[in-house]
């Protein structure tokens, strides 16, 4: 075990603080507030400015909330499924999304400058935001096996590699990808895929004591499950051009998510034991079709279209987690924790294919099949050899990494408070029998 | 047993599958998006729409999304209170509300169909999630003691019947209900009571163990509580006419809510022993001022008249828990599991009984008291009619239903983890002192 | 235990509804709806009105929800983390916030007549939730050690303290404190130490068993944590002039929060055992940012500065948490239940300077730094006179207050469910091994 640094003392508030005075000063230096005279926002939406104040700054905060609530509630309660993970899931998505937030509008920022400076608008939130959903995807593919200070490092490394593709893809290749399923999602799962190849444990294969749920745990899980549901139009949808473009991705994922429901309960019943559900599918796949939905929401697919989406990505993560996610664990050595192959991974594929199909159609003006099929190959390239360097990055022993026997497990990294009550109780009563037996 | 069949594997997915194929070839058939060029919202809400596109296709969206979250987290979580059902609360809940949503576009649309198409705007979303709020109402008083087969059958019909009574009362015979009061609330709870009828249990007459809760599991329901309590103002107000009356909707919920909160408190003490609060009153009574303010809520009842409203709404809500369901149950067999008569009967009615008065004293011009008495008996009648006729079909052998002994139990159909942690770890604990006792 | 009167029958219905009967004739004498034609909305932003109907009176709804979700979830479920105190956590604060917004609607209102009416609008509402939070905060110091008969006392003489202080800052010394880091964070803070310092309980010097969390306990508090967290934002620029200052206040509050996040863990990690997070530093600490930047929100300080406040807020509250807390306990009598000292009390004072140096570095025009100085002054004189009044009230006996050996316990005001469904059944292990161990 004296391979492993697990205490944190020192080490982690020296990074993090560090980090964190660091972009405070390059914010001292780049950032001021959007004053609504620049033109442009990047994603080609200049129809959000104008060389005048904004006539609506705040135009897009209830979108920036929904999406907010995604990032912080959906995402953080989505990982607490785990039985002694749930302080890590939800605090240190809160820790990675805080500071990924601040280095993602930083990274993004810069490819976007005005007189040298990143000016602040809400658009630009929602994209900072957006940022950091990639650094939460390939969290949950190492959920429970990596330390927050190797997390720190995979949020800066993969926020810049993300901004890096996203510019190139959508500005300089001129892709469309408004609810981002190749830039967000699937550059963001096989990004974690990868470093989870790299930091393959051994020593897993045969599973963990602590890698599964208990009750109440999977009821936490659901709240992050149901607000992501209820919320995935405003993210498809946040950087929509106004009006009826922003309408038509609404509805897209509005119905997509709904079909995709019952293809996941459905196929969820075939393939368990007894025809029974598995709470595993219903926190994730029902929400595979936002995910597969996401590139095209904004094209003139149909609601028809867009549930058909729905219902294919519904199916094809279902069956993922079944049958694909043992495979990939034994046979390749990728342990994902989250699955996140399986809802962001192959939906995310789903989705650029689903939209070289659709530009194909004519279903938007603009984009060429040719250079969607380059923005899909791009974002699952970066992110497969980003995520490769920095898993390798990851691996050096200075950041510390949990040893086998206390993945999965708050108490490495937190203070954890004593047993439960009922158990106390339950002891006190065991105790009691015991003392009868004696007697 | 060998009359249950409660194997759902085949069978539920044969008919999940099968309902959200053919809704889609429904949608390819009927549905598009809004192109902002029809008249018309139904609803006699005219002002939302003129011949030209939309100026602001999005500006329902924000009301939208807090109905969303009452239909999905607040109805899913409301009902988690049951110690051992808490993933079919939150996940059927989750299950009905997405197809329901489909299903309800499609019934309520056929109502208002433009060149042979139903044009899908946020309005129409809005009243797509109104008419799943009727289901989940009634699958409260059904909760445990069915199954997901059923469910999905009821879902059917009950959102078909709910667009038939909605076109007649609001737009034959023109009465208002902006809250829903009587077209869903009621309507909902005593379509539920009659299916509960129909569905009358002997076996269950003296209780059943797992028909309550356990503390996290009160907590849990909290959840769904407090979200519908803040969000209902929403849900009074998302299709009243824009500008002022629609702020009046807002402002009377607000009141009646706030003040429906002290009398649900105050008399749930008065009525328990030792002067305790009940959490099942609490979960419950404090959102019967948003249904009994709901035919009212943009009406000039002032707000005085809001808080009244809300006092006797707490108050007959929590008095209905404490008396009058055991009485139900025992003198007419109606078992309603989460008290639906309580919130959403009474109070329902007590709106449609407001309304008329409100009307006949000239808070709203237009309608007329006959008319809004008709709507109320229409709303009655249609759902213990509705709901006696499903709840024969609901008892069809073929759709499967829990034997007595597994009712509120996920297990039947869902994957259940392991017991808790804790638990193994007292057993570890009783075994050793078992170990002792021996020695 | 004779002086301690703990049945709330009767006394608590008698209080709960009599408070709710004059204020609804209070409502019925004085609130109308607000029809557009006045001018101001007190807090000098008469930019929200004129002297025709208002365009939109539903503009601020989305901001009003967000803070709504604050005080009802947000509160709510940050005080949960006692392992046996959630139902009175998150049902009293619900019971104290809907009693608090129609008074404080009244108490602000009297502020601001039109012909002898106080109209309610969207803003009112967003200040009445306000002024509920003032409340909630002291709840937070007496957390576990008070009736809700006490805490009703509380409320209305609370909330009538505040409306006083307030008026004086904010509209006659012209004090700019758009985020309320002196007039509702300081002055509840302060006002709750006041309350707890009266209420002081030598008996629990020691501690008491129910004074912690259990791990799910710490998980629901952390559902209050993030969206306190998120919205806070909202919180900060809902009252702010419409525009460029509400988007800067947004900015600067997300930044804020983002930077103290680091921070905070940073913290928490450097002063624990073996460097690990601790969840109460996490559930609190990370706000700190929200609160400290509340009064120059709206003001030029620079994205910049806005994180450095953050960064500073984040340190000193975790700092007061590990070192603070503890000694204000033992040698002042101070026992702040929830440490409200460190999240808003020393929070708030940071804000409040903070606020003088920008307005004397010209960050904002309009206020003048002596004048910031008084409304800081003024804050925290009327919070702890204020207080300690109010806490000499509270004392009477005639309120009933829970015993020290009860404190912390929700039974004594709530009926709760027996055991956990786990529990009974390691205890029937527990029996099964007894009977082996005798056999």
């Amino acid at each position: 075990m004296p391979a492993y640094a697990t205490n944190m003392r020192l080490k982690f508030p020296i990074v993090a603080l560090g980090l964190e005075i660091i972009t405070i000063i390059l914010y001292g230096v780049f950032v001021v507030y959007d004053d609504g005279k620049s033109k442009g926002h990047g994603h080609g939406h200049d129809a959000h400015s104008n060389d005048t104040e904004p006539a609506e700054p705040m135009k897009l905060y209830p979108m920036f909330q929904d999406v907010h609530v995604m990032i912080f509630i959906g995402f953080g309660f989505l990982m607490t499924f785990l039985k002694r993970y749930g302080f890590s899931s939800v605090g240190v998505n809160l820790l990675l999304a805080a500071f990924g937030l601040q280095w993602g509008l930083l990274m993004q920022g810069l490819w976007d400058l005005h007189d040298g400076k990143i000016k602040v608008s809400i658009y630009k939130m929602i994209n900072a935001d957006f940022s950091t959903a990639t650094v939460l995807i390939s969290f949950g593919a190492v959920l429970g096996k990596t330390s927050p200070v190797q997390l720190l490092i995979m949020t800066i490394l993969e926020i810049t590699i993300f901004a890096v593709n996203e510019h190139l893809v959508v500005e300089v290749l001129g892709v469309s990808d408004v609810g981002a399923s190749m830039t967000i999602h699937a550059f963001g799962a096989y990004f974690g895929l990868a470093v989870a190849r790299v930091l393959y444990r051994p020593g897993l294969r045969n599973g963990h004591d602590n890698d599964g749920s208990v009750y109440h745990s999977d009821l936490f899980a659901m709240i992050g499950t149901v607000f992501l549901w209820m919320f995935w139009p405003s993210f498809n949808s946040a950087i929509a051009d106004p009006g009826l473009p922003q309408l038509t991705a609404v509805i897209n994922t509005y119905l997509s998510l709904a079909a995709c429901v019952l293809s996941a309960y459905a196929i969820s019943s075939l393939v368990e034991h007894k025809g029974k559900l598995d709470m595993v599918h219903i926190q994730n796949a029902t929400l595979a079709g936002g995910v597969a939905v996401g590139t095209c929401a904004d094209m003139n697919i149909g609601p028809f279209g867009a549930m058909l989406i729905g219902l294919v990505a519904g199916t094809i993560s279902t069956i993922g987690f079944k049958f694909l996610s043992p495979i990939l664990a034994s046979n390749l050595g990728i342990q994902d924790t989250c699955g996140v192959h399986n809802l962001h991974g192959m939906p995310g594929i789903l989705g650029g294919l689903a939209g070289i199909v659709a530009v194909a159609l004519g279903k938007k003006k603009g984009p060429s099949a040719a250079m969607q099929a380059a923005g899909l190959a791009s974002s699952l390239g970066f992110g497969l050899v980003g995520g490769a360097l920095t898993g390798l990055i990851m691996k050096l022993p200075i950041w510390g990494q949990p040893p086998d026997q206390n993945c999965f497990d708050d108490s490495l990294y937190w203070e954890v408070p004593e047993e439960e009550e009922e158990n106390e109780e339950s002891l006190a009563h065991a105790d009691h029998s015991k003392n009868k037996a004696e007697a």
